[in-house]
């Protein structure tokens, strides 16, 4: 890992190996829903919508606790090629299965489900165009849809902490923040990292797209995802200040 | 219709019985699809994107024909009620289905096939949000989304003539263009028209919600829908020239 | 329109433009439902069978109301080459969503939802011959099995009206009634119209299937389903009465 | 079995113990079928199609070898109470799997696949009217379809030897023939026995519907069966000839 | 039948025609389920588990009767050719499902659901390798589970019998019992029977793969059955009092 | 982080906390498959299945490289409380898709297609009985399957490396290797990770059940997987040299 002599090439985009791409949070993009977000990573751009409803699932009835949870999806033409719709197909693919659990997952664990009270929110994440990062996208936008909603329903005690996400993986052997779909495609190993606004983890996710790779790289990839969480932590919180 | 001796009340958006809300039609919204149109009929908005890819459908395969065709969806959290996400209900509604291949048929009625060659456009029509008019605000961004995608394969002669789409119906006994959803849940009558942009039409579906309607009735909505359709003609090429 | 100097070629079946085909309607087909009819028109065949059941859908409970529902089908080898069965492939076609929708509005456009209390009836239109016109000889029928099943539930007070529908369209520049299958994949523009016994319009369906239709032929089209719809009307009476 | 001292109560309908319903075969039922029957026996309507296509499914390619396939379903509205439609619930039920896989195995049991050459001929029995035996009434009626549309292939010498099919059942311990929905509800015991003209065996399949029977008691029903089909073998060739 | 004069080759695996394959039954194979057995038929390897659950379907609930209902299917390596799974295809096959019902009914024919109480045992029958007869080895082995998970219900009483059920068929013009793979494709006819304890029978199922067969063949078939079960009757009372 | 004074309390089942369950792995448990193995982690048992075939599939051909695939599943019975069958409901779960995805992913790691040429290794993973650990048991298991199906292809050589996982987590505060169900569901953070023999990561996919974990715990319970995996590759060595 990084121990070449020859230094390795720069990033296509310029950005330093410990550098996000420009991040913009767009809140309130919908009319609707109780919390909206248009959350950009560069050129990738998720549409994360949070729903706030009354009750709480059949199986959780009575029991005083709320719910929250995600869905994830792929608009067609967001992709560099067109992919298929998954409604036309009849059936849900195992990665957006895998990613809407993920984002579930992760924002539920900043979520006192006796402070939101037998109240619901449905958190939507589609992503209207795709450049790598979405999952880390939708997580870190989806947040923030999600305090929008919580305050709506007046609850907003609810939340603990804030959640962000951000990708980090090995591409020539150099460790890198937060992969456009360029150096994704290329990288040796991709790790998805979800913290919390306290810097502690959430998920760790890391994958040997080519060779395995050692304890060292894996530590060198995790003190890249600290800063690039702890970056996008600040941007959230400057998002629900503004 | 019409005839009652107490005028009838304005419309809540202030706008005239003959007057459409404010199009908006972007272009260029994505970086990947062959064209992209973010189009907006007031406060409803769908993203048109059209993938181009060379090749046809096997059943056309060696015809010299190309091909035109075209879905409709809408996120969950456009709706002013979160809906259920069709593909995780494993099935497609009828609705759906119905739009998707109203929006094909539509576009295909301006398509030479031949001059096209054997190439495909597929247009994807996702509402983003929905405030009445979603299908008509699909028909009518999809064609500009078309336009830029036949132009991006050099076959922009493959279009024969524009083609816009409005809806008209009958509230309070007076007939009006371009219904929002608080007109459209209360029209008597509900009527989506489909013209090309030398004012002949394409598609003529009128349903009575409430009462059926008379011939008068019908002669007048189809007055409404001329005058609506040329105004979009003109923004859409407007949009072009642009 | 219609304006050739060379008068267009008489029909294959010999009928005047404006002349339905040979109509039967069939009472009491079957033994089980509440009310159920043979519906043909020329060699277009379906059974139309209307089950009555006490109570309604949940949504609907406690409302007072009743409810009526229909679904249309093809059996596989009623069209001329057979077509595959929609429960085998595990899903319904946009053509049959689209359709048992169109049957299913257009009957309760003539329904007392408060006359029939709370009472089911769905229709079940099965295409056993296509040739043609299987949706509006579907509603043709439906309508006078209909008619038996809310006398058998004692509410025959709960249809306002009768309701019927015939397809007409442009053949050769000529504007035709009831399409036969051979006329129908020829025909220039396509309308089903459907309308109550008083003569007004419940639906009215145009597709451009060739070039788009001007205003004027549109009219013509509307003359003709009128004068249709008419002589379906009566057709459906003298079976009720018989 | 049939011990009992006090006589068992007659059938509902009159008939004796050993006595077919008056069966009916209607040849030509349909106008683009290559065979089609409507086979009632008593009030069971059984509609029998065969599809005659050039051609084997893919698997069979080049072995010189035709195809003979079966599927069965009931339309909705004709059992006693109304049916869920399984294109709507979206999968096949188990009975409709079993009895489909019946008929399709039956009739191949008489079919020379040498003979027939690379053709297919699909079967499609769809139930119009229920009252018990439905299966056996498919399998009879299919048959003379069969025969039919191997003869407009001219390939009737394909077709070995005849098939037909009756119920047999123990009712208040007696062994009854072809059983109505009122008699097959009470059964004790249920069986189907498919035999050809020449009076050998192609399936029996018995069912305890209560208590368990014994060998005496299925002699006693084979027996019955062996008298049906012979009868049903008769009114086939009867029916062919005519 | 048997009737030739040269004798029949020997089979494969050196048994007598009359004779089952060696036959293992070894219960409390899992730790979890009420009843768990592994039931071997030579080299078919079935695991048949009963879970015990309070409480019945809700179609039944409030009528004092327990329920008993069985699912079987076979894992993919099982078969000599690597199968599809049915969760990764969507649906589940014709043949799955008729043994599904087959074994239900069979193992229900020996329950008093009345003694059950409102209880349900689901029995699971999977295939963990297939050689011929897996059916019969399921519902052979899924009793003796049965008899377990009711014997921890303490409503041991709610069986009033046992079952059983076997193979036979005839090879080379010769009955056998109990067939493996090798012999049951080459089969000319197949038989499935499923029998009590007491020596009645539940289900015959018998199929001419090839030639029909005669009424003096089926009763031979059935013959050797009746001694098969008799065996496995023996096997699973040794194997519950072990 | 263990940083108690008070000592954790010892583990159920006597273990220490950096110790393995006793694992079993049992080469050749059926008769078909290239390669099967029953695995045991404890309680926890999968049979793994390799089957070979020659070709890979379509996107692949022509390119000289092998195909290695991997599904997992659940048997209903093998978990504490009866799950439903996916094939049943029609649709595989997220969790299915996802640990079917992991295992082809991690085997996949060690593979070099090129030296398999076009052969095809289809791993199957059933998990006969689940306590805990079943994802990484049937990655252990299904690599000592695929060496010996890869040995029965004839290209040993196409691994170059074997593949291991062992599951830690964080229970009372305590760092734990292996656990079990009733540890599972304790811990506060579950963490599965897959090692190369060589001592590379595969994968590392940690959550956090309960709070978020610190920099220092994920490094401890990367230290204790580093050692489980160690072990693991140790046994699998020793059952494929046995």
């Amino acid at each position: 890992m990084a121990e070449t002599t020859t230094p390795a090439p720069p990033r296509e985009d310029g950005r330093a190996d410990d550098e996000l791409r420009p991040v913009r949070i767009t809140r309130n993009w919908l009319d609707h829903a109780a919390g909206s977000v248009l959350v950009e990573f560069g050129r990738t751009r998720v549409l994360c919508a949070a729903s706030a409803s009354e009750g709480v699932p059949r199986w959780r009835k009575g029991s005083g606790l709320g719910w929250v949870t995600a869905e994830y999806a792929m608009l067609p033409a967001s992709t560099h090629t067109r992919s298929d719709r998954e409604s036309v197909k009849g059936r849900i693919g195992g990665r957006t299965h895998e990613i809407s659990r993920l984002v579930g997952r992760s924002l539920r664990a900043v979520v006192d489900y006796r402070a939101m009270g037998e109240n619901t929110i449905q958190l939507d994440c589609d992503v209207l165009q795709a450049d790598g990062g979405t999952r880390t996208a939708a997580i870190t936008g989806a947040y923030v849809a999600l305090a929008d909603a919580a305050a709506s329903l007046g609850v907003s005690n609810a939340l603990t902490d804030s959640v962000a996400a951000v990708s980090v993986g090995i591409i020539d052997g150099v460790p890198r923040l937060d992969l456009p779909y360029v150096e994704d495609v290329r990288a040796e190993t991709d790790m998805n990292v979800v913290m919390t606004g306290a810097g502690t983890f959430v998920e760790v996710q890391g994958t040997a797209e080519g060779a395995a790779f050692t304890r060292a790289e894996l530590d060198a990839l995790l003190g890249l995802a600290e800063r690039g969480c702890a970056d996008l932590t600040r941007l959230q919180r400057e998002a629900l200040d503004g």
